[in-house]
């Protein structure tokens, strides 16, 4: 397998690093910065650096754009001019909606590994780094080409990682809550410290000491500033949306304050408690690996609308094999999920959407 | 010598363990639960068990009250009714102006250890509990007598902890932001997440996965509702003006979003950047230790004016002994600062209350 990684920074490299050593696929990386791509050769994370863009896609079998928020649009775009007709194209971006022209093309789906590092750079890449996370995948259930989309989900699942298929509205709306809006939390929560402390003690002077949790609650605060204001302008509707509802639950928290009404607190914080337990616990079910067999026609969209159906329920799809049909009419997806449970809401989910489905 | 700690659960337990281990102390504990009393014994936090709080405390050089802050002026009266002239009597409650009446009697020091542990309960006590930790107290400029005060604070010291002096209208508006706002936001974004997913995925489904960062952002949401309560209400004032503070900063941030000014987003971003890091590096600046010679006169709020002022100035005071003079006039007080600039700095600043300093 030929594997083209396009920007090869932390998440780049990382991708390369596990690309050629658990997949053992040929990588080639570019970076618009010879310097990144020289540092990325001389650690391992490519076999070789190609001069250009163009030169880095040719024959490649996956293209991974790894650029910053604010390139990718125009990355994607060239990624998908250079590449062949039986190429998988995929980025990283923490947003997902502002690549929605690249998507309608079938070549593409839209990526974002929930994984990262305190620091940049690829220096500090790993093979290692996807290791357990959920890797957001968004294919469309209009476009999306079922054999590109098994060999990407099959890729990542090499590298350790869960593929999880969503929609790009839903993965955006769901980044504006659990990523963006806690970001910029993490920043008020600092500036309001140091803003206090700066009053409290005289000028200059170092501040008292601050206790384990706070440091958790400003870990993020501050992250780089140019990836971070792309991220808030390419997800600004849903950001707002985000700190509205916060906005308005604040308010909610504040009256109860206000009343001094105890009840009412009590109560808020222990649907809090029951919320993050959910939350948290967001493991797999475990147990035995289940494989449903599904018979589907042969056309675009049909694997997208699947892995988004189980997806956004939430139920993990282990790994995924096509098997068309000799006259390509018409096929079989097998699917293997974990444990019974979620293999009976699969099957659910999927007889409901109209495809047969056998439980092998 | 004897300690005595009413309350013993997580943190009355570690108090109990680290006097015995760390302090050769005889303790004494009282538990309004006679089973959460026994308890502690069979764990040797406490060495003996008394019927009632009068009984524990007769006798006693140092008594902590270690009970919800609901309880805790109650209980530190019948504390103070209880214990000998000659005793000091101190708390760990989560916020410190609900104790202002006790504060008045010289041999009442509030504090507040800025340490705990995901789970609570005698059974998770640890001697160990404190090693490194801020331990707050607030001793008052008007009152504090300065021989119970240093033995206080060489007690803290032999368990580890750093002591550090606040007045305490400072420390409720300082852990109404450090502390109480964000447990507030972490139960707000568990519940929004929540709410989120809820309406994303059907009904009773398993939660899509969330990354790392999140997990960090309400890791302490849902913490002990009855606990929580009682603080958030205690502190009312000073965490609704924390929420307001914030609540305006959030509106600044959404008019900049809004606006989609980059440039005013990165500004913004790269302040939250320095302010974290300037409250991340709270670290003791190393090297030697000093020794500070002051002379006082001897009445009662000398050394916690000195210590107050040195702990506001963020300067840590490693130990302290206090020398009274033989007519007991006038005594001198020994400080141990770490480090060349903050030894200056504490010079300038005890300098600066009128008294005279020597360095050692």
């Amino acid at each position: 397998m030929r594997v083209a990684v396009l920007g090869v920074g932390l998440i780049g490299g990382s991708i390369g690093l596990a690309a050629r050593a658990r997949a053992e696929a040929e990588v080639c990386g570019y970076d618009p910065d010879p310097d990144v791509g020289a540092r990325a050769l001389e650690l391992g994370a490519v076999g070789r650096v190609a001069e250009d863009l163009a030169t880095a896609v040719r024959g490649a079998d996956v293209v991974f754009v790894a650029a910053p928020v604010g390139a990718l649009p125009a990355t994607v775009a060239a990624a998908l001019d250079a590449a062949g007709p039986d190429c998988v194209i995929s980025d990283v971006g923490s947003t997902k909606r502002l690549l929605a022209q690249a998507s309608a093309d079938p070549r593409f789906v839209g990526g974002h590994p929930l994984a990262g590092a305190e620091s940049e750079g690829v220096e500090h890449a790993r093979e290692d780094l996807f290791d357990g996370a959920t890797w957001y995948l968004t294919p469309t259930r209009e476009s999306t080409a079922g054999v590109l989309y098994e060999r990407l989900h099959a890729l990542l699942r090499r590298f350790g990682a869960h593929p999880t298929a969503i929609d790009a509205a839903t993965h955006d709306r769901l980044m504006a809550n659990i990523s963006h809006l806690p970001h910029v939390l993490a920043n008020l929560l600092a500036a309001q410290a140091a803003g206090l402390l700066h009053n409290a003690g005289e000028q200059g002077e170092r501040l008292p000491a601050v206790g384990p949790s706070f440091r958790d609650a400003i870990r993020v605060a501050g992250a780089n500033s140019a990836i971070w204001t792309d991220i808030y302008t390419a997800n600004g509707d849903a950001l707002l949306a985000a700190i509205d509802e916060l906005s308005d639950r604040l308010g909610d928290v504040r009256a109860m304050l206000a009343a001094g009404d105890g009840t009412a607190l009590s109560a808020w914080i222990e649907r809090a408690r029951v919320e993050r337990d959910a939350l948290l616990g967001t493991g797999l079910s475990g147990g035995s690996v289940h494989e449903l067999r599904v018979h589907v026609p042969n056309r675009p969209g049909v694997i997208a609308e699947i892995a988004l159906a189980l997806g956004e329920a939430g139920v993990n799809i282990g790994d995924l094999a096509l098997a068309p049909s000799r006259d390509n009419s018409q096929g079989v997806v097998a699917l293997w999920v974990d444990g019974e449970t979620q293999a009976e809401r699969a099957q659910e989910l999927v007889t409901g959407l109209g495809f047969p489905v056998v439980r092998a």
